[in-house]
């Protein structure tokens, strides 16, 4: 029964407000002797953090993470790892009109109906920079991953802005970092990038659609019926903020094909079961395949926009909002790392868990 | 969520195979007092029943429910609900060849090589078979919310089956159990009879989206971050066997909007907030903001065609299979009421979580 | 621990009445391939069961366990395992003065506060009747542990019964299943005989110690620091009926000692450390340190008596109460099974645990 | 409970380990609108602190708390509260002894053997500074308690020292914080003085007794079969540093009773239900009568003393120890105030859980 906290074994709970002192991670389940510090984590926050280039927010955080628990002469101990990030932008603001009216398409209103207060300042604990927390758990995830499971690599890129999609026929995943939307296709980042530019100066905002491969993961991962590989990436993905939509595989898509068309065939390789296809994004039942695991999903276009939208306030008058301040016009980009993060730590989790339930005992096919 | 259990406070866990005995759900966190009896149940149960038409597996079994415990004189008693389904028609057959070779699509190969053994009987417990025990639980958690939140409907139709959709403007919810479909719109039915009935001729299958509307959700439901209302439908749904995309709202069309467009203005009314538009499908920041509740999914095609497809065997030879037997050819129509049932938990589950976080210490806008 | 489930990875869900149709256990988490059969769980059952000597119930239940799902062709699955026991002895009894008055040390009273109404017939879910079910799921444990962790061996036997003690200095293993009272001191059990002969006759009752020893525990095992093993030991056997105090090792005796007295002094033995003592009950800082692990409980008297006694009827009158029927005149007597069950459960589950979080990292002492 | 964390829907995670940056505990499931500030949490922090007579241990500490999240103007917003407290006196020290050598009696060899590596400074992880985060989220609970049952009062206090007990027949609680043994027998609490004295002279330690009452506990909290009232009790007590053993109403002397004395009968009062007696401590049926509940822990003695004892070192070496530094001669006496705080927590948990599922629902004797 859990609210701020995600996982079975390895199990992290995330505290903290947009502009409180700080927020973070506290990660249960850590295996004991995975080599860590802080510059590892901060390599991952970094990918996330504001302030990037002209399409990410201006808010200057530097986004430092602190170790202060379950680390020991740069080893975990495999107790309560905490991981906090103090917030030190939070500059003096007036909160007066967000205060009293609610944010069409925020989370505002319903905090409001759900607690009966809030934290107005900047969305209290709605805001995106809990994601941070995700990260830095995300980052001692992946280290744990590297020792237990070493040919596991995740990656993470945008595929869509707005209707203009990717070319899989161009994905080329050196140019992944090489441009603001971490795009694996240059001509489509090039396109976005004067798209984006378009939306910014009109005062707008637009959605995207993420996609999150993980590669090298061992087949036999995931526990259905309710704990599937799949179920928890699900629930994953869709506690991002802004996430309206998680697909593995085809997804949506799947809807369109015959059965003849969706089979992925298995013949023999050399070293165990090869696939035809990847329809199922290496999920069946719930267990991964060994194939790429293969997880979409879409992010809303940001809500905090420049145009003028009505909306009432606390006292339920009619009235209307701009919502100035420091927004990305596509929340969406700052949504890869942050999915790659929870990728990473949903397949530690697994990864443990079948190691507990089952150890050695799983099947060798033609062994 | 955990292996077998879904649920913070209203917990369901499900047990049983497609050809043992028996199948079931054990539910704990019923609240006391509630009205039921197995005929209740078994309404639901005959909706998801197999052989009610040509469009479903002609498998034959009556799906009679049993409450074994939790219930007194016709009322729940707050303890734990046993809710049981004998398996009877177990008809004897030869399974020596699925039980040697794995089926393209299904959980076969995956369940081996986590397992190292299986019960390769009709897919045992990866069978969706097991939605049964859902349904009946499904059953349950109407019974409690028709008590606590009576204002609450909840309504699961077909929307699309393969590339064909059915149309918004021609939707009539009255149409819904007027047609083998579950579909709201009468002529995309009509049109749907006639593409399966080739598709099944061809030896064929094809997929489908589901959507599931819960209206009368009182604003407030949902515990973030990671108990979030969309995230356990997202984790709901797609533990659903053979779903592979869940969308809330918009879903992933999200990704197309702006944020001008994407914005849900809202404006005072007589009872409360009014929304302009329900792109969020009635959820903002994983809180319900008494708008309709939409959540849509994608189940792929059966995998078990009656054409033949590359595989290989147990021991690692290749093969081919043609899976013969008594199969849906869109077994997404029968995840109608399961999508239904997944919903009435998780909704009973969320208001008894806000009831206890809560109480009556929830925002009354304008109060 | 939630509700009606207990344990960490290897979960038990109990459910069902003393007087309603079946009872029993859903078990999650079960590592495959574990050989068992419904034999060698009604081998535990079997000892639990009522009517076996003048000293016990007269209740004649089979108590016939029947494995549901979760296990093919003798052996697990890794997928849910229901046990169920059906209640044959269900005689009909008029039960219109139980359902009216509350019985003084029953739970009656508390459940109707709690729930507003109750099963009244025999105590309902409140009846010892519910700890087969946890016989049942500590046989499917013992089995697993004999695959996984051959070396421990779990035994219960009864200390003290009123205010006369075995003598540990008398204690013969092989004495326990010789006597009715699972005494391992055969003097202390020929004068418990007389005692309960008395006692019995004038209408009382009286409460006992349990004892329950797991030898061949491996270093290691429990999670620090509040799912410690003696942590997750003292739940499992309070929650037992009539339980009402729980000792690790020297348990409430620890008090009086120095600690001087109290320190198990360590040494090298030629398979690792040895201590000179176990005040600690073979754990430290919640961790198996490899030694036996004890655990103590107190069990009640039978708070049915022949005794009249004051109570209230739900009306809020006063009036009294003799408790007729079959009741046991020492109900510690067969919480014997059930404490050696709890082990077995408990063990099982931090042995698991242990595993998916440490795998081998954990440390060799001298290695 | 799982690991770091405690509490069905009040869920506690602690970190931290003694000689660390800082410890704390993560709190889920707060209620909102909690009136709360550090220093309604510090005075609580403030009867635990080490320091405060001669004879606790000379650490200074200022164990300031600090609210991270989760509290906005002055109250709970209903999201998860960050509590803070850093770790100040962290004397530099030779740790080569003890990094070498396992302490008999400590934590030290055990979590060596389980995770292959241990923080050794000060007992790491397993250091009783942990309970520090424990009664800081105490404090948060009871002053939700405050809002939300206004009636309970918790009352800790030391019964037993070595093998002198208090005298019930004595007890004043205005005595309790007027000795350093938080005894309610002043006469007692002088012969302690004298007995400690003498102890902390010849370099030797003593167990405890502790006791915790709650008042004003409404019936019907406790969640069966596995969230008993006392199961959970149970679990949260022994979950402290250095418990062997908890006890509910009479315990282990429970045991001596014979049916007719263990009776608590039942009249009605003005107000409800009446005992004649409270042998039970205040649960029956894992669930609270509305009486005091009343829970007992025994504490071993410290276990760092200043006479040599005989142990290893971790290359399996025979050697001797006297564990130097500063340590309390009787730790029972500083787990008072954490026995309260665990009692706060779980009452609390069991108010929301009741709240959760039954709402309004429960039963009214004679109404």
């Amino acid at each position: 029964m859990s609210i701020n906290t995600f996982g079975h074994l390895f199990r992290v709970t995330t505290w903290g407000e947009s502009h409180g002192p700080a927020l973070g991670a506290t990660v249960d389940g850590v295996p004991p002797g995975v080599e860590i510090n802080e510059a590892m984590l901060q390599h991952w926050l970094d990918q996330r953090k504001p302030g990037q280039n002209k399409y990410t927010t201006q808010r200057r955080e530097p986004d430092a993470v602190k170790i202060l628990s379950g680390v020991f002469e740069g080893k975990t101990t495999g107790t309560s790892v905490q991981l906090m990030i103090e917030n030190t932008d939070q500059r003096s603001k007036d909160y007066s009109e967000i205060a009293q009216k609610f944010r069409p398409g925020h989370a505002d209103i319903t905090y409001f109906q759900k607690y009966g207060l809030r934290d107005y300042r900047g969305g209290g604990r709605s805001s995106a920079r809990e994601t941070a927390a995700r990260v830095a758990a995300g980052g001692l995830a992946r280290a744990a991953l590297t020792q237990l499971a070493p040919g596991i690599e995740i990656t993470g890129y945008m595929v869509q802005m707005g209707p203009r999609k990717a070319d899989p026929a161009k994905y080329d995943l050196a140019q992944i970092p090489q441009n603001p939307f971490w795009c694996p296709d240059a001509d489509t980042a090039e396109a976005w990038a004067e798209d984006l530019d378009k939306l910014r100066k009109s005062g707008d905002s637009v959605g995207a659609v993420i996609e999150v491969v993980a590669r090298g993961v061992p087949a036999g991962l995931g526990a259905p019926i309710y704990g599937k590989l799949d179920t928890d990436l699900a629930a994953a993905m869709m506690s991002i903020n802004a996430v309206k939509g998680v697909e593995i595989g085809d997804g949506m898509a799947a809807a369109c094909l015959t059965g003849v068309e969706n089979a992925d065939e298995i013949q023999m390789g050399p070293n165990g079961p090869e696939y035809s296809s990847n329809h199922a994004g290496g999920i069946l039942g719930g267990i991964s395949t060994g194939q790429e695991v293969v997880v979409r999903f879409a992010v809303k276009p940001t809500s905090s926009i420049l145009t003028t939208r009505k909306t009432i306030t606390v006292d339920g008058q009619n009235t209307d909002i701009i919502t100035k301040g420091r927004h990305d016009p596509c929340v969406g980009i700052r949504a890869v790392p942050v999915g790659e993060a929870m990728m990473a730590c949903i397949l530690l989790d697994h990864l443990l868990l079948h190691r507990g339930q089952i150890g050695d005992a799983g099947g060798k096919i033609g062994g």
